[in-house]
């Protein structure tokens, strides 16, 4: 499987793009016309960088509105490419990709469409390029992969074939199945793009929201299928146009589009039962094993801990490191860190292969996380997400037998619990890079999202998990200009009251509850009068839906990080995003009075 | 004309938020139940803080979901309301928005409807309140104003009343013209809401891309004729949800929210020849009296006027601040200022009359600018726009008499030059702050908008201009996460090649255009090759539309500014877009080589 870019994806002058595209192990790239004009370095200087690089320049892209034209304009065309062709000589580029008529096209009939791409490529062909003609979903007349083809059969010329670009073709709903009936050598180049569902016309959804494959809602598996079964052998590039990546850190970016690549290639492979790029199976995340929170000084954490019922299970033998529990809820104090506020710094997943999880993730270019282990510990495997918190596997079968190298802790407390959910943050421009991410490193599954209305404006959320529900990740997506909301850790107990009540007698600082929020309960609930005061006094929370309750209450926040307790009833699978903004509104008040 | 604005529009916590409404100058606000309901505040503490701010609360919202609905599920409303009506007493509001049902209707019936919204009132009449109900755009089955007034007309309860909000209105497209046949009393309330025209579902334009009026593309004063003609004597009041203003300063868009109500009124007043609201006409920008540069050190920016060909024309007699000219232009080098980078500060404008222009500008509530003036020197109003740029203003009669306080400089240089436009920047968060006042405060028009591709992203801009065309004030936006782009002005003259020619032998730094750029303009243009090498020998840049030539260079950046040197010729009205992503590029390219 070649790989390849289009550099209009990314940040940045052509050289640093290139530089780029080069360390995330592209292939090659598509050179964008634009790109190129605004360089100070010469088409034989990009050319010789790519050579250097060891990036092939797979095509040169867009050359527009040539066909279905009257003579006259058609003349001016041809003339518009010669000095093309001469630029793509010297860049050493000879594929070109022309798009379906937009702006000039007077003429819709396939015949002369067919004569004017067919000159087109005939004067291509005197220096040595090749013609990829791709219809736009907004094309003037062709919008269609399966008109293209027709007029490229019609024009029957050797170095005129089509392109495939997934988002002009799923975006319209076209059947992606027809695919299958081109030749595959006659298929010159393929870009696939994902983009989010969005009720919007086609040409801003195309100009500013398309993403990287596995980031939004179209059938790329199947897509990509269709084009392989065609025995199209040439690269998969990526096309994508967006306003975010536009901007966002060029080297990042390109590492995060490779990924989008490696992990499409590895689904549809495992999904048609292929070997070429395919990678070892996913590891599908059995349980949370542990959450880390790093700081200088934790001892306000060992309070809280304590207050909650968490016992004391010891003292790393070789760290600065201390371990809490409660049931299967483990929580690790990490003094062994630089930065002084406290923050959710890592969490483990429970797999059945962590060394196979590690692989892949090495395959999918997950940054590494080096931790030093001792004679004797044992090692787990670890990766960095986008937002530096650390992932952890270790195989389920061990047991948490890490869990041994803690010393001089007391007894398991009567407190039963295990991790609700670990809910992480992230900047807008950060958001669709965590999804690719979570879903293809830690092999967590999009589930619900929500959008919630916050005093720094809104919040939006996406919850990852594991199929089976027992690990779950919501992500907080902050507004543009706000500060990150701050990362926190659920953990899920019977009988959340008691808890409560127990912790409230030794002394913890419980996030107090606007009174006003009761109020709105009665009116929206109509609860027990006595149920409505106990909530009331013990500062929980509570949220109702068709298939069960949620009760929670949150601590104080520490630093850069905050605990929550919730009791699930019956079948309630969310996570009291009604309650949301009161708990926003309530942290910023508390934030503001210091 | 009473003011009010709901809370949802802005920012922050409730007690922010109704601080910012006093300090704007709003006569009262919409409390939103949420904003009530994540506040620590009772509501009777937001009661007495309304009544000591000067805020009456106009109105309690949204209550959701009552009509159309079978028994069961009303009678659950009620009991929802009566709490609600409980909190409204409390916070002191007797009004209480009802949107029509979106989620629980199930009887398409205007009997059941007025029935149900009847009962509604009688409960809400015992505690003094009365209701006004609201056709969403999106309602089940209410979603047209004249529905949900034939509704209440029929309920016939002296305490219900309608709603009109200008979104779900004109977002449908539905004739505004029908609102005249309500009686005006039973119109219990107008919410207003400006929005840009976007090709997307109506939800999605609602809740996220509303605007102030004034900056989208709805006839405002049209609709609010309507309302008044029908007899409506409440207040006007603003509900915009807008995913920026919920993010942005509170005090500063609740100042931005107030300005836009005191225009709608003035340009409705004037439209309809009505006293109301009625301020002193807007004073058309004649002409652009000169640009100030300021910074600590600028004699860098001595030479480059020089070498430009303009002529010193003297110091001020009692300010550290020179003044250039060449034919209109005249530029202002002001070294009295703290900030030692150099940057567009100012611009002046010819106006009919000065003296309104300022008072017009105190009333919309632009920020005054206060600069010393001596004796026996001219006094020019001015105020700063959002971007800090100051815009003061002269009386054209006057012609520019302020020059004679400057002393001791040369005579005219042959060069004849104007102001042909000045550009400033903004960030995607203050633009629609800034296209209001620029249109309100300054009196120019919004003309042409274009979006360039960047090395940093896409940069939206939006040209204001004259109605004459002789003052033209383009608006960049910078994408999120990129730097503000560089404000610059250009100067426009008879023959720049001319020009170019002349200051190269000065030894002007021209920005360099890279030569890739020249092989595409002869793709493009097929241009005679002389013209094509003397536009590549003097770094100029070219472009053709249907009505003339553009042609232009731009100098290096000197701090914050920059400047650029155009020739129109025939009827070209454009400013080189095409040319701008190799303009950004050459400065970022250059910018990093330092």
């Amino acid at each position: 499987m070649r790989t390849s870019i289009a550099t209009v994806c990314l940040s940045g002058g052509l050289v640093e793009k290139l530089h780029a595209c080069a360390a995330a192990g592209f292939d090659g790239v598509e050179i964008m016309d634009a790109d190129l004009v605004g360089a100070y370095e010469s088409p034989e200087e990009i050319r010789e960088l790519c050579r250097r690089l060891g990036l092939t320049v797979e095509m040169f892209q867009p050359f527009r509105d040539v066909e279905g034209v009257d003579d006259a304009t058609f003349a001016q065309s041809l003339r518009r490419a010669e000095a093309k062709f001469e630029v793509m000589e010297r860049v050493g580029a000879d594929l070109l990709l022309v798009c379906s008529n937009v702006a000039t096209a007077t003429v819709d009939d396939d015949a002369v469409a067919a004569a004017q791409l067919g000159a087109l490529a005939d004067a291509a062909a005197a220096h040595g390029i090749r013609i990829a003609y791709e219809a736009l979903a907004w094309g003037r007349y062709v919008d269609d992969y399966r008109r293209a083809w027709r007029i490229v059969e019609q024009a029957d010329r050797p170095n005129l074939g089509v392109c495939l670009d997934s988002f002009h073709i799923l975006s319209r709903g076209h059947d992606p199945s027809g695919i299958e009936e081109i030749p595959g050598d006659r298929i010159f180049f393929l870009q696939l793009a994902d983009a989010p569902e969005l009720d919007m016309d086609l040409l801003s959804w195309s100009r500013h929201h398309r993403l990287f494959p596995g980031e939004g809602a179209f059938d790329l598996t199947g897509f990509l299928s269709h084009v392989l079964r065609a025995g199209y052998a040439g690269p998969l590039s990526l096309e994508v146009f967006n306003d975010t990546f536009r901007q966002t850190d060029v080297t990042r970016t390109a590492a995060h589009a490779r990924r989008s690549l490696t992990w499409l290639a590895d689904r549809t492979a495992h999904a048609r039962g292929w070997d070429d790029g395919r990678l070892g199976d996913a590891q599908e995340a059995r349980r949370i094993d542990f959450v880390e929170v790093g700081g200088a000084d934790l001892r306000e954490l060992d309070e809280l801990l304590d207050q909650l019922g968490f016992s004391f299970r010891g003292r790393h033998r070789s760290k600065a490191v201390r371990l809490w529990a409660a049931g299967d809820a483990r929580v690790i104090l990490n003094e062994e860190v630089r930065d002084a506020t406290p923050v959710l710094t890592a969490f483990g997943l429970g797999v059945d292969d962590a060394r196979a999880a590690a692989d892949r993730a090495a395959a999918l270019g997950a940054p590494k996380v080096f931790r030093r282990t001792y004679a004797g510990e044992r090692e787990l495997p670890a990766v960095a997400a986008p937002d530096g918190t650390q992932v952890y596997w270790d195989d389920v079968a061990a047991a948490a037998s890490w869990a041994g190298e803690f010393e001089g802790g007391g007894p398991a407390a009567p407190l039963v619990a295990s991790v609700d959910h670990i809910n992480v943050a992230y900047a807008w421009q950060d958001f669709d890079e965590a999804v690719l991410f979570m879903s293809s490193v830690a092999a967590l599954h999009t589930d619900s999202t929500a959008e919630v209305p916050g005093p720094h404006g809104l919040v939006r959320s996406q919850v990852m998990r594991s199929l089976d529900g027992v690990v779950r990740v919501p992500m907080n997506l902050a507004p543009p200009t706000a500060p990150l909301p701050t990362r926190h850790v659920a953990f899920r107990v019977d009988d959340v009251v008691a808890v409560a009540r127990a912790a409230r007698a030794r002394g913890l600082r419980f996030l107090p509850v606007p009174g006003n929020y009761y109020d709105d309960l009665a009116a929206r609930f109509d609860p027990d009068p006595g149920w409505l005061e106990t909530l009331r006094g013990l500062d929980l929370l509570y949220d109702r839906d068709e298939a069960g309750e949620f009760v929670h209450f949150y601590t104080h926040t520490f630093g850069g990080v905050f605990l929550e307790v919730v009791e699930r009833r019956a079948g309630y699978e969310g996570y009291g995003a009604a309650n949301a903004p009161v708990r926003l509104s309530a942290q910023r008040e508390l934030d503001r009075r210091g």
